[in-house]
């Protein structure tokens, strides 16, 4: 008897087929007229499929009748027209063998609602509702989107050292990695004797592999990571996580415009495939989380993403007569609010801000001739502003060697990043995003813990 | 005008196009008639593209004639058949621009060959050669095979956490990850005080994704993670990383002989795909580093792989007559020279080793009714031995506590693992595959530290 799954079962061609079924009971229901309704789902899509299971069978009073929300079953039977409303197909079981059960005094996912708080404690079980299965279903849709575009487009997957020496990548606080015994660490001249740990110096979880996919891109043209990154900083909001997903793409002889060109047609691509593969899951977190959601992604498939310097921009907004928390000047970073004015309000769709000033952007965005800005870009989208940020790097020596004394790094650390400029050197490009991020604006899911399978935060790091 | 990649522009089909091309420059060489050929790599493939610069270019004598290998250049014109032997195509250039120079006083990739312990320093300029760049573009291919194989099943991509809070995973020593101040850690009761570190515990890099991936195959189906894995063993082996890059597939309602299809079935599907997509770097690792890749991946492709049980393999060690350095006896593990002597020597082709003694496997593999073996399997390749490790894991509650105690672990550590058995446990299995250990085998690269781009191993984390 040939084993399907549930999704395959819903489909009206099954009918007739004699087939076995795998997977959790989510509710059972005994007709007065002797036989149960179960519905059973296995993961492979939202809806469950319902499972008519007679008083004749063997088991029926000894286990059918006691299955309860969380058992687990087998179930042999024929695929059927079903006359009951709201679905194609139902199984007519001619055995319900049952792997596990669930004592409903103790299972804690009962029929009644949970808190999203109450579902990240129970992280091991959450996945068995509606709502984390939909979230993990797209969240794989959105992976496999991300390495389909960069493979049909010939980029080369590369994997940029998670655990790094350099504590100078600039992007935030880092986590130290260590075997050295923290209750007595070894000591030359009063102070910790690094050349006594694993790698011989101090070690570090990465915040980027930019820098690393930058030796791919001026080597082997188009590059992209894609792997965890890190962040050591105590943030307890519901948009910043310790551990996270990024894609970073890097490309060979790209400039800015090239560069946002990518990003667009990199984003579209991403809802287009979600929106096409993901439907069921996508209707649900309309219903159910954010009702905004199906409507703003089918309008970003389809808007051109407009092109506005940051110069402009901030003139936009000194012009808008809004009133905003934070001051609007020349100079300074925009803040979430002024970007969602930007997309929401002013340009009523998703912008890509370039040109910003070079003092508030790092050493390896390309530096313009104006002397005061730099070449990097910020895609804003409505609802959770920016999504991507990127630049044009620098690629001449002597400009990149100025901006890093300019911050106070010193070249010396980047020895190897300064000789891909002294070795044939090319104009290239890349940005970030980040998978949660993305995920957060598609689902609409409030917190960006439950969109991660085990979000690690600030005093958090279970399972 | 065209941007096409060297690749591309090697195909017959190109000619008579006006293209621009851009790339590193190989070699020069200067025809007595007043004339160069530039040979210009841009990493798409193995082979240059010949370009023919004339010697009424502009910038010929001030720039086409200074250069030297590394230089980086934009090249513009027509694609025609060459006249040369062993190439298809060549570029009359009709204007050369470069972008960057590269000293021939200090580049360190002149033409003469470098050793691959050189090449490891120069991590940043490695992939500029042919080796490297082979190795990468092998190395994208894999990793896009083992993606479209489990999305094409119907398995979804799951990512485990890196940062665990489980010290208690046993596969091996694990790096410590904190946010503590090493010279000055903060102290209660004279012990390093760990609620004042970033998770408010001690916190470790993962050695695997298995218990967490079950979570997600026992409530959603078939899953695989990939991603790094972590080892702190002080190991200086040609087979040992700090830091690599591990599939994980974890499935429901399979047991230890679909398990073994499914790791047969992904293998060829890997071979397969690197056969038909790099067959010009295969065909330079067979001609350049170990002349027996492309027969055994060919003969891999086309092996049915054998299952034998480990008891019956013992029985082949002991009367094979062979010597060996390790004493062959049931209740030990089988040691490298044992496992190719089986698939090298005995069988000629792959085996499947299952059923290990219980005594040294992990606590999670299903015991047999025997009371002596596990559901374990090993698939064991010629000249690596070892390539995949997996198992049926125990879905029994009762057995898996016993299990956990008589290996001393303490069941209230894996509260949540011992919950998946409480609550409709199921039927389940998978495996792992090492990235680099594949690659190693498909390259026939002699160092593991050669197939990722930059390795972390004791006493090196550079770049």
């Amino acid at each position: 008897m040939q084993k399907i799954s549930v999704r395959s079962a819903l489909s009206a061609d099954q009918v007739g087929n004699q087939v076995k079924l795998e997977g959790w009971v989510r509710t059972r229901r005994d007709s007065k007229a002797g036989f149960s309704f179960i519905e059973l789902n296995d993961g492979s899509c939202m809806g469950n499929i319902q499972v008519v299971a007679d008083g004749n069978l063997a088991n029926y009073e000894s286990e059918v009748k006691k299955l309860s929300p969380g058992c687990s079953v087998r179930v042999l039977g024929e695929i059927v027209a079903s006359q009951g409303k709201g679905q194609t197909t139902e199984v007519q079981a001619s055995e319900v063998h049952v792997y596990g059960w669930a004592d409903v005094e103790t299972y804690p996912l009962q029929k009644k609602r949970h808190t999203m708080e109450k579902l990240r404690e129970w992280a091991h079980l959450r996945t068995r509702t509606n709502t984390f299965g939909a979230v993990f279903r797209v969240r794989n849709c959105v992976s496999r989107s991300i390495h389909n575009f960069f493979q049909e487009r010939g980029f080369l997957y590369v994997h940029t050292p998670i655990i790094t020496a350099s504590d100078c990548e600039g992007a935030g606080e880092m986590f130290k990695v260590t075997t050295l015994d923290l209750e007595a660490p070894p000591k030359a001249d009063g102070k910790v004797d690094y050349t006594q740990d694993f790698f011989e110096r101090p070690s570090f979880l990465t915040v980027s592999g930019q820098l690393e996919g930058e030796i791919f891109a001026t080597s082997l043209g188009n590059v992209y990571t894609f792997g965890p990154t890190f962040r050591a900083e105590n943030s307890n909001t519901s948009r910043h996580l310790a551990e996270f997903w990024m894609v970073e793409p890097e490309m060979a002889f790209v400039d800015l415009e090239g560069n946002m060109q990518v990003a667009e047609d990199f984003i579209k691509r991403i809802i287009s495939d979600v929106l096409n593969d993901c439907g069921e899951d996508l209707q649900f977190f309309n219903d159910r989380i954010d009702d905004t959601v199906l409507s703003t992604l089918t309008s970003m498939a389809d808007s051109e993403f407009l092109r506005v310097s940051y110069t402009d921009a901030i003139d936009i907004l000194l012009k808008s007569g809004q009133k905003f928390d934070y001051k609007v000047e020349w100079g300074t970073d925009l803040q979430s609010e002024h970007e969602r004015f930007l997309t929401e309000v002013h340009f009523k769709r998703p912008v890509i801000l370039h040109d910003y000033p070079r003092s508030i952007k790092p050493f390896y965005m390309r530096c313009n001739e104006d002397g005061k800005t730099v070449r990097a870009m910020d895609v804003l989208a409505p609802k959770v502003g920016e999504i991507i940020g990127g630049s044009q790097r620098e690629e001449r020596l002597d400009v990149l060697e100025q901006r890093m004394q300019e911050q106070g790094l010193n070249p010396a650390d980047y020895w190897w990043y300064l000789e891909l400029r002294k070795y044939g050197t090319i104009p290239h490009s890349g940005f970030g995003l980040g998978l949660e991020r993305i995920l957060q604006f598609i689902t609409g899911m409030g917190n960006i813990r439950d969109v991660i399978p085990f979000p690690r935060t600030p005093g958090s790091a279970e399972f």
